[in-house]
């Protein structure tokens, strides 16, 4: 990893909204980023959130859409928001299907070919990303949470589960909790880790949770009105590997909402406050 | 006016934000709006806010972008986000340019020939969407308040100023307050209302507040970071004719922001407040 480029910095909240450009050794390629720091990232290491947008997203999406940097100003958070895969890969069949490839890395590191050059968004949200963050920004790696939306929601989860110990606390809106079981995985994960089912348990949060708990509450919020809730998100089904595994969940269902940001903007601020508590902010 | 279309209805923050096209009259053609309604409005008519958006954005872009929705939720105000212009006009020289036609109407009733058949966006915003609102939504008509950024800050100004028995509140994020003397005004107003300087003195803040002033404080946010501070905005100009009318005026100058939504996200609760407070909410 070495190129690091400031796209734009601007004043938000007191603080410093900025998008950055790095090349990600994971993904063989430039990745895009927004970072949000807080007023009190000026003064001292500040504890950070990543969130993980989902399909058809950019770095761009949550970061205007969400709400988040309003309560982060206050609470002293730092926000960090990757694009969703690499981009411009060139690769046949990359671009051109929401569900698949550019837009779409589903945060696996793909194991079968042509993907596996460039789709390992797994190595680089849990690994690399983080690397970068801590050099060039001021964060107090030790305390670490992660949230994210539908996709993103899935990357959240299987990343926390996963790697337990790099993360105090875990949310999602609208997770994909079984992608090996919904249309959405069953398209996708056979494409970047072949058709053997037992390489997707890796990315599955419903079987991940099965090997290792999180230790601290898992916040998951679903709107009821979720055009996407019955056919790809079947949040009972982590409602029961969660009961049946001993992993502390507080799902809530939201009647009227559905599967849009507006959605995760009306919830966004117990989002963060979930991770401030466990981040020692609160 | 007949035709009125709901575009979009979604669940936020406990009501309901919406997108509307209608026909209007004023601009003899389809004119797009977006209106948030809060928890309050299922059971009384609320207060109402007119928020005005600037060069280049439409009726999504304040309602994405400025986070307004959360605290009129809580204090119970409607907000209207119009378009900034009529749309698909078909007049040669009406797309192209950013900073004259279609998504900067400048607020203006266009005079000259062949603007005057649609531009007519002082009537629009100050006439006949009011109407409308009031025909299809649970507002209380007689607290109502105006607010606006940059093009859409003069289009506040100048509408409060030019009807401020309409209005009981007016506030504005880096606006244009003299067009008559910067480039953007020198640039549209000619081509909108003729070559007579006299005919932009109506949609000109700085001559509106020497003839009648606002029953009321009006309070203007300016990021002196603001790429467009010194040729375009020249808030001192505005200070300075307030000051000789007796117009009561709080200009805050922030340092380190720019003329972005960031801006403005960073201060709409100042500015929702300071309506709310007008309008009986608080």
């Amino acid at each position: 990893m070495s190129m690091f480029e400031t796209i734009s910095e601007q004043q938000l909240h007191g603080g410093i909204q900025g998008f950055y450009r790095h090349h990600s050794d994971a993904c063989d390629g430039p990745m895009r980023f927004a970072v949000y720091q807080p007023p009190q990232a000026a003064q001292r290491a500040c504890p950070v959130l990543y969130f993980l947008a989902g399909l058809t997203c950019t770095e761009e999406t949550a970061t205007i859409k969400a709400g988040a940097q309003r309560l982060a100003a206050e609470l002293g958070l730092v926000l960090v928001m990757p694009d969703t895969s690499p981009r411009h890969t060139g690769i046949d069949g990359a671009t051109g299907d929401w569900e698949f490839g550019e837009g779409a890395g589903f945060y696996v590191d793909a194991s079968a070919a042509p993907w596996s050059m460039h789709f390992r968004m797994r190595s680089y949200v849990a690994d690399e990303l983080p690397a970068s963050i801590a050099a060039h920004f001021p964060v107090d790696v030790e305390r670490s949470g992660i949230s994210g939306h539908s996709m993103g929601g899935h990357g959240a989860l299987t990343i926390a589960l996963a790697h337990p110990a790099r993360y105090r606390s875990v949310s999602a809106f609208a997770p994909i909790v079984a992608p090996s079981q919904v249309p959405w995985g069953r398209k996708a994960l056979p494409r970047y880790l072949g058709a053997d089912p037992k390489a997707w348990a890796d990315y599955d949060a419903c079987e991940l949770v099965r090997r290792q708990t999180f230790p601290g509450v898992i916040l998951i919020d679903q709107g009821e009105a979720d055009q996407f809730l019955e056919a790809q998100l079947k949040p009972e089904l982590f409602d029961q590997a969660c009961a049946e595994s001993g992993q502390a969940l507080l799902l809530r269902r939201h009647p009227g909402y559905d599967h849009s940001y507006w959605f995760i903007a009306s919830f966004i601020d117990d989002h963060l406050r979930h991770h401030a508590e466990a981040l020692d902010l609160m």
